[in-house]
């Protein structure tokens, strides 16, 4: 097959995670038979420097014309102090509305190589860390109204709205139980309904789509006791469907309770085949430019574009195998190493990914 | 002293905890010479099966002319089908906004004879779990503008309105500052800056109280950030200051991370001392009437409210000390039980407690 993806270099550490993944991908082009074409697109920090915005029409439209979008990450403290408009992050929240990807999917999973790391107890990692969290994405307060005015009184107000329509629970909601029913059959709809009208008419979409999937088992819980039961018993969850905000909050604690966010890999797909693919972690300023930073979750996007844009079980498979083969020789990076393994550079761990290809 | 307290007895085992509570006050009363005069005021599931209303005005107004106001827990499933108005946890936010407590107290401290039962590994637990989280409670999403109303497509749509004016944020940011000065000096203040508007204002009115702060060490945090590190490195936090909303859901993940949530008291206070004193926890229906739900946190709710509101410290040190005591003896209730230690019910837990004072 012939794909074209666009790529995102990202800033900061990103560009070494983004480079070891090409190489993968050309890898797997060569042993299956597959051409992928690269082009460049620039986000977030880079554009702004470049253009002046973090996502300019004409770069917004090579991932429009791309099969899809590989990303590393943006941002970093160079662009902090930029107003709303002109940050990197504005540029992200942008391509995912651009491309209207309106569903992240963000896998919990733990590695069993890497179970030490975790911050929980062993008893509790012992019992399983798998679940996948699906955070609609391009909705809710992150693309609602956002208002400062001036009161009466002299002082200021700011409004941020969260509104969410049927359509746009529906299709998100019909992913969760999509993504439950390949799995252990369990979701969960997190949400606030004891507060806000949006969680309810969350409910009350669900309740309906419910009919069409009695065979996936149906709960509801509330966002802060969620927060709880992540840290407390994270087994009892399959898959987690959930709005934007409490997707963004309740993913990141998630990830951080596998204890190798490092490792995490992210979609977002629309209606179509097309999506975005990221690690969920940042650009690590700090480490930049030093060989050091883990490109492992920026190659296991890269396995998830082949899986759900491409079709190419197979290829996803043979990469999330060498990663898997990787960890059993005790092969890590800074930010995994524990006692008795080989610590690696990204570069060299970018080898050591290949050479089980 | 003599002091009028309006007690809130909670649904399903709630009045259970507040009995042994009422006992334990009037010990401290006894010991130290003051009349504790005791009002009932009908809240939640109690008040709506009496009155058909989860607070209706007369109640409130117990509240209002009490020096302070003693909770349990209300809520349970024989008022969950209740339409939004109706329900038990709007006669809470009624009682938070009608007695204009913006400012929710909520420890997250390890007691070391708990320590094994924290869900986070040794070495973590090891550094110290000691932090408060003041989330602001009556502005935000909680009391903004709800509504739900067709488009023309036909379909529906809800809004959820998250409204900050300055003063609401200047008020909260000062109790921040306040406490993190009593304390370790250092506050961090969590938000989504780089989405909403109600955050970058929070941000502004913050650096602004900065100034008269010099002492404390300041930083700020995104709000997923912190919902990660909270797990990862519990012991960077002194004070977090947040919004109502990311408040309820960081102080939950913040209570468990303790592993003793039947221990944690909360404290709600505006610009008197009249405080609304209350356990983080539920009202536990599914053990109601069994007598063994964990009377703790609520005790330690009175002595928050002996220290807060009535300026009794010692009082308040007695019962905490007591408290440990009782720890110290391996006297647990179902939810704390461990090897080695000896199960009590609830009113064996209060006379346990009772006998220390
Ligand atoms: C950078 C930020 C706007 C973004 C979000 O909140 O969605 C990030 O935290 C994420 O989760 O991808
Ligand atoms: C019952 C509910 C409305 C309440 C809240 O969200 O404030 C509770 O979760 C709390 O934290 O006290």
């Amino acid at each position: 097959m012939e794909k074209n993806i666009a790529v995102i270099w990202g800033d900061c550490s990103s560009p070494e995670i983004v480079k070891q993944t090409i190489r993968v991908l050309d890898k797997v082009a060569e042993k299956y038979g597959h051409t992928f074409h690269y082009t460049d697109a620039a986000m977030g920090g880079e554009a702004i420097d470049k253009y002046g915005d973090p996502l300019p029409q004409h770069e917004l439209d090579k991932c429009l014309a791309a099969d899809s979008v590989l990303l590393g990450a943006v941002g970093g403290p160079k662009w902090e102090g930029l107003p709303g408009e002109q940050r990197p992050e504005k540029g992200l929240l942008r391509l995912r509305a651009g491309m209207g990807l309106y569903s992240n999917n963000r896998p919990a999973k733990i590695w069993p190589q890497l179970a030490p790391a975790s911050p929980l107890k062993p008893e509790i990692v012992a019992q399983g860390i798998d679940f996948i969290i699906v955070r609609e994405l391009i909705g809710g307060v992150y693309f609602g109204n956002h208002e400062t005015h001036t009161l009466a009184s002299g002082e200021k107000q700011a409004i941020d709205s969260m509104p969410y329509a049927e359509h746009e629970i529906e299709r998100i909601g019909r992913i969760g139980f999509e993504t439950a029913r390949k799995r252990r059959k369990k979701l969960c709809c997190v949400d606030k309904a004891n507060v806000l009208d949006t969680s309810r008419l969350w409910r009350s979409v669900m309740h309906r789509l419910q009919a069409e999937y009695p065979d996936v088992e149906y709960s509801e819980m509330f966002v802060d006791n969620c927060a709880m039961q992540i840290v407390k018993n994270p087994a009892q969850f399959d898959v987690i469907v959930t709005e934007n905000m409490f997707g963004d909050i309740l993913s990141d604690e998630a990830s951080m309770i596998t204890g190798s966010i490092g490792m995490i890999p992210s979609s977002s797909l629309g209606d179509g085949t097309r999506g975005l693919y990221e690690p969920i972690h940042g650009s690590a300023p700090d480490i930049a430019g030093k060989d050091i930073v883990n490109p492992t979750a920026c190659i296991l996007s890269a396995a998830m574009m082949l899986r759900y844009s491409f079709g190419m079980a197979e290829e996803a498979d043979a990469i999330e195998t060498a990663v898997n083969k990787v960890l059993d020789k005790g092969l890590r990076t800074a930010d995994n190493m524990s006692e008795g393994c080989t610590c690696l550079g990204c570069t060299a761990m970018g080898d050591a990914i290949l050479a089980e290809i």
